[in-house]
This record gives structure tokens, C-alpha cells and sequence, in this order.
């Protein structure tokens, strides 16, 4: 159930909004700024960003009298919107010391307090608007501390954002099993109640072959075994565009894996940790799930298969609300679908492409999903850090095949 | 039909590599040299590369005491198959004086005397391999077409492959219409007889809701009131990538043309000439294609829409065997579909996907196809520069959506 | 005179570190974090910077039980002393938010103490490179505030690092004339007492022609004068070099000039101004210093002829100590040389060569200068934000003939 | 003495055309064709560009009713004279198949034939030009050779452009020597009579101090001792720049070696060979002469320095003219010095400045060298692919400091 339908909207634009700031609190100041990668933003640009969004599709259209902070900021704090003007770069996002922390946090009580006054006496006809916002809001939550992620792992020092982990028992991930789908004609895509983004929609049919799909994702154990194999030094294995990307970048591993005499050690949120051997692996790229899948002798499920099995099971894993930031092993029977929603996104091996009778919305929101299908492979089911009111079995996450800043796993697929 | 069914192995085998020679003649020693794009290459490397194949994959394996002619060309002439060994650096192989064109002539009939020896006494397990190798060299042959155009296009000098054009009356192309077609369960993909590539396989079903199809491949005329329209200035009308691009080469119109004074001009094999506004607009990217569409209020067709209806009526345009090596305009009645097969490839919204069942060939001609399943948007038809007896309905081509270096146009499809 | 020779070397060396901090007391907890180009630095790394280097050259081999703050920081914050370790790439010194500034200030006060303690009773082999350290950290001081000038100057909000300027009566500068010298055999190059870097040495004899050198450095305003001549446009005034730069960067001013409606404007460290057109201009390249010399029918003075004319004449300009951080106009009589020492490094057309002799430091402060000796051109005479006690005559600052960074300008000179 | 002296113009005007042909002799068609790389120029682009700079500084100026050959040829075959017209990119002239070689040699005849007509009834005035252009052809001749041997020793077929050596007894090259020269105030640069380029001018009084020059080039046997002393794995021995570049391309010796398990062989114009540790070691960068004498406890010598020391010995080495395209061992005593005119040009420390007082030539010829005097070295002394005719004591060679494509050596220096 979304957040909005849940509570009023007010509340759920309060909490929403409180939600990213207390994401923040373990930070330092410094933590706020940088940017190690022009893929990742700072942090203080993502608390901006969220409230620029308000602020444009909104605010200034549609409250009067609303007084902008500072003439700069609808450039500084765009995105990609063509529509609202050229936006400040995105490489440069860390270049900018000024506006600090402090005038960060002032621009969005400025913008909480103009919306609460808009979301008082509310026009009906904005509230997808008010809901798209705050989607957006809860996106940009997981991208903060993914973000964050890399921001702090790429630091020689490796802190941590999070306490340690108090390293209790794990629990022994069931052993994967085969779960078969009939297949023939099935429904997928959106169609309500509640809120969807546009590139759900419309619901609509799909021919489907029987086919069968692994009870959990993929676990840090297993994929070490494709590792021992030679996995990374198999070309057989990949892609010819991951195996180019491979050797350019020098891929040994997932992203945050470190090799030390001992074995695997990866860099969390809690600091750098021996690899959970039960825990689903994360932040692989496309490239890695496929090569990973192929070794296996299966597949990755196309983005209807996940879906229409996903629907008859969606169960959760861990999401943002349970504050641990980090895929964990998978609790119970062997015979149904586990850790549908959460823990992981699970690449699919569809692109991403309008769903027949796709429509954009209109005006400059248009440009929020539709403009990026091409060159991007559907990722399906949420993460550890995605909010619960936030993830939906029709949920489209989208990334370039070789992007691993996310905690992107790998669900196996098999045809009949 | 395909050649090999029409013909005995042998009389094809050496139809088609004559055909490959024949479409050498007009060249200059130095024409065969150079590569002005790493994209294309130059023309002595697809006379070596086509040898190579058949060396590699049939003469080493299967032809006893072949001999090499030399030991470095395995390596000079390896595209991309790992299983053989580490190519040579595609951008390099225009800085290649060695082998010169009469010994890569040499080349190849050391490689056709050892071939008709090993066609006299084929085993039948062998047929499927000579196929793919000579459907292998029609691909090149149109790339050997498709490259020169590039390396003498590039020249300031402005060469002219074929003589020029007698300037006759032309045909005025009939007015675009939409042909609606019903959709529903259909079977896409090839079931035989005769050869296809495994990507074209295994036929299966799919599900397609109403639509409708252009009766004809958008025109010069067409296109260049998109462009009057400011059709590349107009962000809103691109995806956000082919945006990016855009600005990135400064793309104002498709590859080849030119703008003068008196309009349009574009290059063509036979030199520089006044666009035929009749004619099928060609050399233009995904993105210029999907942009067009977009304009346009239309779409561009899904692979299997464009089978489904290019099955029921399969007419034939300028091809290869035409010797015009320009798309041309349509003849005929608007009511029916017009240049399916012939004139310009045409750029599909389906990226290039394994279908399902998908099984790539067993051993090293498995990286044949399978291993370029990512980033790369399919196109169906064929162009004025493919052999006749290599289309057919079920062929996939595949290029990066920013390809232009092809005769790619564009059909255009709606919903109902 | 140095600044060791008037004081003790504990004062001097307390003095001088409390300069660095005092520099940063305008600043923003954000504004030390940054790093808006690969080639300035964030101001707590040159905090940390700076005292890693006592640390690493004098505590470490010789305070015997110093204990290191943090094993990361000698990798952290070396520089380029290959004879230390590989350094932590330059180019993402702005990617780490830890340490914090608080850190840095308080692995500054480990140093201190440390340092304090080794200085009661400092063996005298050592105080060569307590002065090295010393004047490294004067240099630092320097690149702090031109750093901080392109970190603030590139943000869109042109954040200002000093208080507004008090617009009052600017001074007129005297028009420039020419000084004669005669040239012949003359000495050059340091010979002591007190500090001078190893690159100022032997002292030894040139031979030079009779020469005329500007009695001052080049105006803002008379700079504007190459401008409007279409100075930015005629490559016939460039190096060749210079040139492609020039079109490759879309240089049309010095750096931080911006053309306004009402004329120029320039960003300072006080925020964005009108141009002072009797300052001298400052931000030049090489390319652009030489490029204005042929323009005036002059040319740049050879290093030999700037230090033996200013050797006879060595007054002083602004720096570092007058608080202002940008050059001042000149006052004073024409007839003699003005602002020879501070407002702006003045290029030359020497490139950076060892002196005949040359023998640089032993050991791993060999790697101060010698190997930094060529692809560079030398600069002489400090600038505004030069320490008054860092400055002389025979001092030599170098930097690639494209740098723009610093406030670099041009005093120009002619044969007789 | 330069060839214009000897001769008359006319009949060194044909008989330096003819050795240009002459060189092209062992090519086929291809080998003309190919630019391996941006830095080197296809062999026919060098013919056409040496008969461009006759058409456009004589010819058209003052030839009257010249007519060009081809409109485009102008822009095709500029270098780099902006005087002229924008450049065709220097990059890409490989990418030309057209004009044929056939064309450029058709080129060629038109031009010799209007400076025939010319030359007959010269205007003094022009002589200057003229020698210019001859002078400009002979380099180009070196061109010619050195961009060969990079265009045929980068394909992997290694092919020979001379016939194999005869492989007689190697004489054994004298161990080296210093030898003292007093230094003092020197007079340097050209002073007539014959032709010089405006670089070596005017001749220029320098003090120079007591020096050492070595007797003889450093051979191929003394420089594998530098690699076996981990010579390029000893970041102390270089540059920082040039550490740096050789780490970004990998170097581990000279441009054309290669190691095999009998030891070092390199490619030549006739082919690959095991070195000859008597012959001068050639291909090195300055980085390498500069990193090879830090190792030896030398020095590179300075321009000046060279010079004086040349002047009074300028003894022959190996030239074009003796058409063996391979520095030989030196021969003679060991107490003068060898090879100082021709087998490899040296490096000296000086970078490419302005001689006090020089002047370019004036209008588009003043665009020949002081532009380029800027991130370059000089070398001095000719190699074994200069013309004899065109070597003096006094000539500047120059590249930037990372060049290798030149037979270019080192001849040690050390203070006394």
C-alpha cells in the first residue's frame, strides 16, 4: 500500500520529507559535500533536489506569492529537467561548497512550510502531482545511501555510516530451489488503486512460455564459487560488451568486494565486514548477473515472468524501515518465491521500452521516465534500502547494464 | 528462396564469392586501404575476413592438409571470435599496407581452390556452416558497400563509386497511408526450410495488441519538413541520450547530407547530388528515427508487429542485385505494403533480445550473434545494398541505437 | 630577508603555521572540502599537506618516539615524493569528506607539539630542512588562496572569501616606459645568506645583450586594448600551441574575466567587481603573455635579464601581508622599476632549466624541483598573495605555459 | 656545404625532387596510402605536401597563369600555415585513398614543371624561397623514412622497405671518451654563407663554463646495460613527466625493440633484427637520453655547448646518402670527437627558445618555425636518414620531449 493512501497526504508528505533528514543524521558535515563519482551526488544536493522538485512543479505554479530563496537554485538543483531550463552540471555537483548545509536544511523548511500551506486546501487535480513528489522524495532516500556508499567506501579510511554490526548468529539461507510458472496469457503493468509511476502503465497482456524461477536471489557463497571458477577470466561467459567493460575497468569481483588472505571481504554501510556467505550478493552489474546466470546453465527472467510470478508471491525482505542497509539471508520454506520485495534489485534480462500504449505524462513531468528508455535493462523488487510504502511488484527500476552502485542481485531463471 | 536452396552448394559458394569481387572493380588500389571510422573497415580486410571464415571454420578444421598461406593472417583477419584468439585491434586495420590487394586476392583463391574441394565431398554434418559462411559474406558485401560509401564520403574530394546517375523523370512515391492489422496471439520468428541465423529462432508466439503500419518508409520529402521544423533543435521531441548525442556531433540532419544555397544535397555512391525527395530517407539513427516518430504523432513498430505484417505481404524494393546502391521510391498502390523487404533497413522500438528458447550455435561460431544481445536496437527489412537472395521477414539486423553508417530509414506504426 | 633569519626558527615556525590557519578563518566548513579542478587542491589538504610534510622529513627519521596521528595519512597526504610511497591520486583529493576539517586542525596541533619539542633543541644538520619546510609551507599559503579562488569563483553564487572592497579614489598608475640595461656578463642565481630553494643555484655568469625592461607589469586596462583589437582571434599573435588552446578551451579573456553589458567584470576574492583598469592584469597564460608582447611589437624578458635588472631595483608590491589578494595599481615614478617583488608573477620566457651546476637535495627532498625541469617556463617576482619573507630576486616559480591559476601577468621587454 | 651552393638552383631543384622519388622506389601502391599513427604522415601525403609548398609560396604568388591542378588540393595538403586557409586534419590524412598515387605523382610533374619555367628567369628576391623549399623537401625526405618505418614496423607482418643486410663483421666502436673543452664567451648561430633556416639565427655571443663532451653516441650495448640496471623501473633516474609517461604507454625500452629469449632485436627498414651493440642506440625520447645520463652521473649536453664543440670537429657520420637507414658504429680514434654530423641526432637540455634578437621570416613563411617554440628540445647533428647537404653545425632540430619517432640519441656532457 503507498504511503498516500495509507495517511493524508499532509502526514505523509511530513513524514516522507522528515524521513530523508533523519537518513542524514549520522553525517558530518564534510559527508554532506563530495562526490566521488559523477554518477553519485553529494548529499546536500539530494536534500536540494527533492525540495527543487516541490518547489518547481508545484510551488511556483501553483501557490501564489511563493517567493523563491535564491534566484540560483532552479538552475543549482535541477536534474534534467530541459523543460524548466539548462541544468547545472552534473559532474560539477561536488564542485559547489556554497549553499552550506545549514542554507541546505533552510531551503527545505522554506519549501516544507510553503507546501504545507499548498497541501492544506489542496486543488484535487494536484494530488498525483504532490504523490509524484514524493515517489521522487523516496527514490532519492535509496540513492542517498547508495550514494553515500560510495562516497565513504572510496575513502582510503573506508568509515562507516552506521554503527557496527553486532555479529550475531546467521541464519542459514534455504537452499535454492526451482519454483515452475505455467506461463500462457498473462496481465502486466499497473492499474491501480494507488499511485504508479507513467512507465507501469498501462496494464496489458503478455505470451508467456512456462518457466521457472529460483525461490531466492543468488547469495555472496554461491557467486564466489563462480569467482573460484574463473568466472571473471572466461570470456565464454559474457557479453561481449561486459567482457570489454571487464578488461577496462579490471572487474575481479562486485563492486566492494576486497580480496584479503583470509577470503572475501566487503565494504558496507557498517564498515568493511567478512562476506556474509548467506546473503544475497549486490551491486552487480547486468553484465554479472548475465555472465553469472550463464555459468549456471540458466537465464535471467524477462520483466513479465518476474512480474506474474511475483504477484502470486510478494513477499518482503529487507527494506529501508528495518534500518540495516544491507542485503540478508533469506528466512524460510524452500518451496515458495522469498525476498521477492527487497534485499536486492533482480536484473532482468528485458531493455527498457515503453509497455504497449505507453503515454508520458504531460508538460515538463514527461520528462521524468520516458526519456531514458533506451540502453537500460529493467531491475525489478526493491532493495534493502527502498522504502516499504515505496516498492510494488509492478515497480520498474532501470540501469545502464554496467552500472553497480546499487544493490542489484541476480534471481535465476530457467526455461520448461 | 536462399541462394543455397535455389543453386548447389558449390555454383553458390562461387556465385557469391564472385559477387564480392565483382562489387571491387570500380576500386583504385588505394580505395581497399584505408579506414576513415573505426566503425568501418577497409575494403581488402572484408575480402580477407570473409576467406578467413571459411579458413577457420570449415578448410583448418575439416579440409585435410589445408595449408595457411600465411601465419599472421588468422590473427590480421579475426573480427571478434575469441574462441580463435585475441583479434587484431579493429581501429587499426586501416594502418595496414600488408598484405596489399593482389595478395589478399591471392588469399582468396587459395581459400575458393581449397573450398571446392572440400564442397565436392561435403559431408552433410558441414552444409549448415558453408550456409552460414556464405550468409556471412552477403553481410559483408553489403558492408563492403555501406563502409566505402563512408571512406570515399569523407573525402574532400567527394569520389563517385559507380557512374553517375542518369537524371530521368521520377516517380512521384504514393502518398503514405496506415494499414491496420488486428494483432492478437501470433507466431513470429523462422521455422524453415532453408538457412537463418540462430538469432532468427526458434519460432514462438506473442501477443500483439491492434495497430497499424505505414504503407511506406518515411521519405527525403518527409523528413526534411521535420527538419524545417526544427526537428534537431527541439529537445522534447529526443530521447534524452540521442539529445546528448545530437549535441555531442552536432547532428543537423542525417549522415551525408549536405546543405547548399539551392537545399538539400546528400552524398551517394555515384557522387553528390540533389536529395530525391521521392526517395526513402536513409542513414538515420535510432534516434532520429524514434525522434521523426515522435513528431510525427506515430511510433516506431515492434520487431514483431513489423514480422506479423511484413509476413502477409513480402514485396520486394531495390536491392542489391538492382546495382542502384540508392534507396528509391516506392511504386504502387497505397493500400497494401510497399518496399518490405529492400530499399532501407528499418529501425524497430525492440532492442535486440534473445528470443525465448533461444539457443546460440554449439562451439566458436556461438559468438556469432548471441554475445552482442545488449544495447543494440534490431532492424528489419533490408536495404538497397542487400543481396536479394539474403532478406527475408524473419531477419534481425542490429546496430547501437547511434548507428547511421547503414541505409536506415523508417516506417511508421500507431495504435488503434 | 627570511623570515628565520629576523626570528628565532621556533618563532618563525609558529608564526608561519599560524598564517595557514589564520588564512582559513573566513571559511566555511564546505569551502575546505572541495576541489572544483584536478589541479587545485582542497584547503585541508594543504592543511594536512603541510604538516605531513614535517612529519614525514623531519619527525619521523628524526624525533625519536613519534608516534603517527593515523597510518592513512602519509599515503593520504603526500604530494608527489615517490621516495615516500605512492600518493593518493591528486585528482580525488575532493572525493574524501574524512579526515574533517576538525581532524585536520588537530592532526596540525600533533605536528605542532612534536615539532615544537624537536625545535628546543634542533641539531644544526637539520636546519635546512626546517627552513625547506618552512618555505614549502609559505608556498602553500600562496596556492590556499588561488585555490580557494577558483573553488569559490567556479560556483555559480560567486561566494566571496574577504569582505567587500571599500570603493574608494583608485590611484593612477603611471604610464610604462622602458628601462635600459646594458647587458654584458653578469651574475645570476643565489649566493646566499639565508634560505633559497636548490633551483636558484650556483650563482653563476650570463652573457646578455643590452635590453629595455616595462617599468611595470601590463594594466587590466591596456589588456583590454589586445582584446578589442581581436586579440582572442588572430592566430598570427600565438604560439601554435597556444592557439589550439586557446580554440580548444574557448579562451576569450584572462580567467575570471566576464564580459558584462557595462564592460568588464572580473571575479576577485571579494566577490565580482568591475575591472580595475590601472591594476595589473593577472590570470594569464603564457600563451597569453606572449601572445600580447607580439601584439605591442615587444617581447617577454629572458629570466636573466629580469633578475639582473631587478637585482639593481628590487621594490615592492602588494602581498600576502597587505590582506588585499589582488594586484594594486602601480605608484610611484615611471622612471625607475615598479611593483618588481608582489601584485603578479611576471612570465618570462625561460623555460625551467637547471642552472648550469645544478644539484639538487639529496635524499627524498631531492624531489623538491629538479624533476619537475621541463614543460614549464619560469615566472619571477611574487604576487599579492606571495609572503612578503618568501619573496627575492633570484627566486624562480614555475608552471606549465598553459596555467592560469595564479595570479600570473606580464612585464614586457624589448631588444635595444 | 648546402646543395644550392654547389650546384645551380635548377639542378638542385631537380635533383632534390628526383631523391624524393627516388626513396619511394621499393613501395607498393598501399604503402603509400597509411598513417599509423596521427604523428606520422602516408607517404604520399609528404610528395603532395612538399610540391604544395612550391605551388603556394612561388608558384601562385609569382608565377603567372599558374594553374592549380585541383581546387582542393590547397586545403588538402596544407600542413599547418593558417596564413594559408585552415588545414585538412592532420589526423586524418590517412583516411584519404584519393588523389591516387598515380595523381600525386601527376601533382608533382605540374609543379616541376612551372618551377622549371620559373626558375629559368628567377627573380633574386625569390632565391631565399626557394632554398627554403628545398630545404623543407630534404627534411621531408627524413619525414619520409622515419614515418615509413612506423607505418610498416606497426603491422605485424614486420616488412622490409630496403633488402636485407648483409651480415659482415661488425667493427667494433671505440670505448668512449670526454673530451675538455675550456668554455668562456662563445659565439653560437649561424653567420652565412649558404642557406640557414631563421631558427639558428642571429649568431649570438654565450658564456659557456668548462665542460666534457663525450666522444661518440651511446650504443645499443651500453644503453640494454641502463635496462638491466632496471633502468625504467627506477622513478629516481627520471623526469616526473617523463615517469609518468612512461608508465601510461608502457615503456620498457626504445620505440622498436623487442625482446626475445636470445636477447633485444629491433626493427629496421630491412627488417627485424638482433641489435648491434656497437651502433648507436636511436628512438629514444628525451625522457630516456635524459633518464640514461642521470644514471651514468652525466648530463645532456646544452645547445650551446654542442655547438662550440661541434664547430671545431664536425666530423661525418652515417647520412641519407649512404642509403643504409641505420646509425653504424662509429669508427676512428677515441680522442676527437665522432658521428657528430648524421647516425643519430642528440638531445641536448635546451628547450627550442628564441636566439636573442631573432626575427621569423616575414608573411606565411614566418609561420616555418617560431611558432613551434614552445614544450620542445633540441637536438642537434643530423641522422642517418638526413641529406648530407642538408646538415650543419648550427642546425635546431626539434620535438617535444616525448617523441620517439626519430633516430634520435644521446651524447653524454659532464661538468668539469
Amino acid at each position: 500500500m503507498t504511503i498516500t493512501m495509507a495517511k493524508g497526504l499532509l502526514e505523509a508528505f511530513l513524514e516522507i520529507r522528515r524521513t530523508s533528514e533523519r537518513l542524514c543524521k549520522p553525517l558530518t558535515t564534510e559527508d554532506y559535500v563530495i562526490q566521488a563519482l559523477p554518477d553519485v551526488s553529494p548529499t546536500k544536493w539530494h536534500l536540494a533536489h527533492t525540495s527543487w522538485f516541490f518547489e518547481t512543479f508545484l510551488l511556483r505554479p501553483h501557490s501564489q506569492g511563493y517567493a523563491l530563496m535564491n534566484d540560483a537554485y532552479p538552475y543549482l538543483f535541477n536534474s534534467y529537467y530541459n523543460s524548466v531550463g539548462l541544468p547545472f552540471p552534473r559532474a560539477e555537483r561536488g564542485h559547489l561548497s556554497r549553499p552550506t548545509v545549514a542554507e541546505v536544511y533552510a531551503y527545505r523548511a522554506h519549501v516544507d512550510e510553503a507546501m504545507a500551506r499548498l497541501l492544506e486546501q489542496l486543488d484535487d487535480a494536484l494530488v498525483p502531482s504532490v504523490e509524484l513528489g514524493l515517489n521522487h522524495e523516496q527514490q532519492h532516500q535509496e540513492l542517498i545511501l547508495t550514494d553515500l556508499k560510495y562516497n565513504l567506501g572510496a575513502n582510503p579510511l573506508r568509515p562507516a555510516y552506521r554503527p557496527p554490526r553486532a555479529r550475531t548468529e546467521h541464519p542459514r539461507s534455504p537452499g535454492p530451489s526451482f519454483i515452475a510458472f505455467d506461463g500462457g496469457l498473462v496481465d502486466v503493468g499497473f492499474d491501480g488503486p494507488g499511485f504508479a509511476f507513467d512507465n507501469e502503465q498501462p496494464r496489458h497482456r503478455a505470451y508467456l512460455r512456462p518457466f521457472r524461477l529460483a525461490s531466492r536471489p543468488v547469495t555472496n557463497g554461491e557467486y564466489t564459487q563462480f569467482i573460484a571458477d574463473d568466472g571473471y577470466r572466461r570470456w565464454d561467459l559474457w557479453l561481449s560488451e561486459g567482457w570489454r567493460i571487464l578488461q577496462e575497468r579490471g572487474w575481479q569481483a562486485p563492486l566492494y568486494w576486497e580480496r584479503r588472505d583470509e577470503g572475501w571481504w566487503h565494504y558496507t554501510l557498517a564498515g568493511l565486514y567478512p562476506l556474509d556467505e548467506q546473503a544475497p550478493v549486490a551491486h552487480l552489474s547486468y553484465y554479472e548477473a548475465d555472465a553469472y546466470a550463464r555459468w549456471r546453465g540458466a537465464r535471467l527472467p524477462t520483466e513479465q515472468e518476474w512480474e506474474h510470478a511475483a504477484a502470486a508471491c510478494p513477499t518482503l525482505g529487507t527494506l529501508l524501515d528495518d534500518g540495516v542497509y544491507e542485503p540478508r539471508p533469506a528466512v524460510g520454506a524452500r518451496d515458495g518465491l522469498l525476498q521477492v520485495l527487497g534485499d536486492v534489485w533482480e536484473w532482468t534480462q528485458s531493455s527498457y521500452s515503453p509497455y504497449p500504449g505507453y503515454r508520458p505524462l504531460p508538460g515538463g513531468l514527461g520528462e521524468y521516465n520516458g526519456k531514458f528508455m533506451v540502453n537500460q535493462m529493467v531491475l525489478r523488487g526493491g532493495s534493502c534500502v527502498t522504502p516499504r510504502s515505496h516498492v510494488r511488484v509492478t515497480y520498474r527500476n532501470f540501469f545502464p547494464p554496467e552500472a553497480r552502485l546499487q544493490f542489484s542481485g541476480v534471481r535465476l531463471a530457467a526455461d520448461i
